[in-house]
């Protein structure tokens, strides 16, 4: 994704410390940037995401209202999951979809990359959008310590839900959805 | 932000592990979710962030080419900045346009706040919308690591630069980039 021209590896001098956390690792390390600057920085080593933009036949959006223990609070988001080893975008958030939502999808298409949080962390996040829905028999099994609600809204209802401020998407939401509008209205 | 019923703080049982970066720090803690589930979850402390949008009064648009060695790479990114201690989000943007950019601006709206990565950092970014630029003849020193090029674009080459992949920006660049054009096209 983008042109070459625009990709330029620091350089890593010394590995300062690193903490393993579930699904990534938070490292700090001497670096060298392309500018000849030295210093020592922290990121997140993150395996990269998958999520899906599920649109029903009906033209209604699946939208989870979901817990995240760092912001202290339940924001709306698409489904969405972390890449396990080997696991293609594509493959991961088939088998997320599913998980969080009990839906299963036929069309599949693409809707970009997404950097969430580029100042300290290298995750990328890849956007699709899910059509031809149907609902499945048996729900796999999914994370234990989800905490998630499926929501089913029109258009109409989300952008209100939005509006009135009461409830809050996340960056990867809010951009997903913009980038799904563009393709859906185009048509 | 947001309803307070869909607020819910976790219950932090033990700090395991924190390193301390330049801007933040990592905490890894086991911790009590709403509903009952305990396990260790590492997630970054931050002290919060402000963007600018800024629009000449010709109608361009200003934003910065800037180097983040975390994804090894240039992305196409407003003017934003950290929080400083006992700043307040409007207080710390009206500073970092003026570094970033050379320019400060007259009329400042807002746009809202962002959660850009809610699976591992506390961070919200505060948007807002700043009109009426003016160049300053002094442009203060910003950081010595920072690594940007200021580009002035009209609407439609901006447009133009995101379509062709050839550039990427960021989730709250992209998401500023929607709120503002709403804002804006609404008028």
């Amino acid at each position: 994704m983008g042109n070459e021209k625009f990709i330029k590896k620091s350089i890593i001098k010394k590995r300062i410390s690193e903490l393993q956390a579930k699904k990534f690792s938070f490292q700090i390390n001497k670096i060298v940037l392309p500018n000849g600057h030295e210093g020592e920085y922290g990121s997140i080593i993150h395996p990269g995401a998958a999520l899906a933009v599920p649109i029903t036949n009906e033209g209604k959006v699946i939208i989870l209202r979901q817990y995240r223990f760092a912001v202290s609070r339940y924001l709306l988001e698409f489904p969405a999951g972390t890449l396990e080893i080997g696991e293609t975008p594509l493959n991961s958030i088939k088998r997320e979809i599913q998980e969080e939502t009990g839906y299963k999808a036929k069309i599949w298409d693409n809707l970009g990359i997404l950097v969430p949080a580029p100042g300290y962390a290298d995750e990328e996040i890849h956007l699709f959008l899910a059509r031809e829905l149907s609902e499945l028999e048996n729900i796999p099994k999914g994370d234990l310590d989800e905490d998630i609600e499926v929501l089913i809204l029109s258009p109409l209802e989300l952008d209100n839900l939005i509006a009135s401020g009461e409830e809050i998407l996340d960056a990867k939401t809010e951009t997903a959805l913009f980038r799904a509008k563009q393709i859906l209205e185009s048509k």
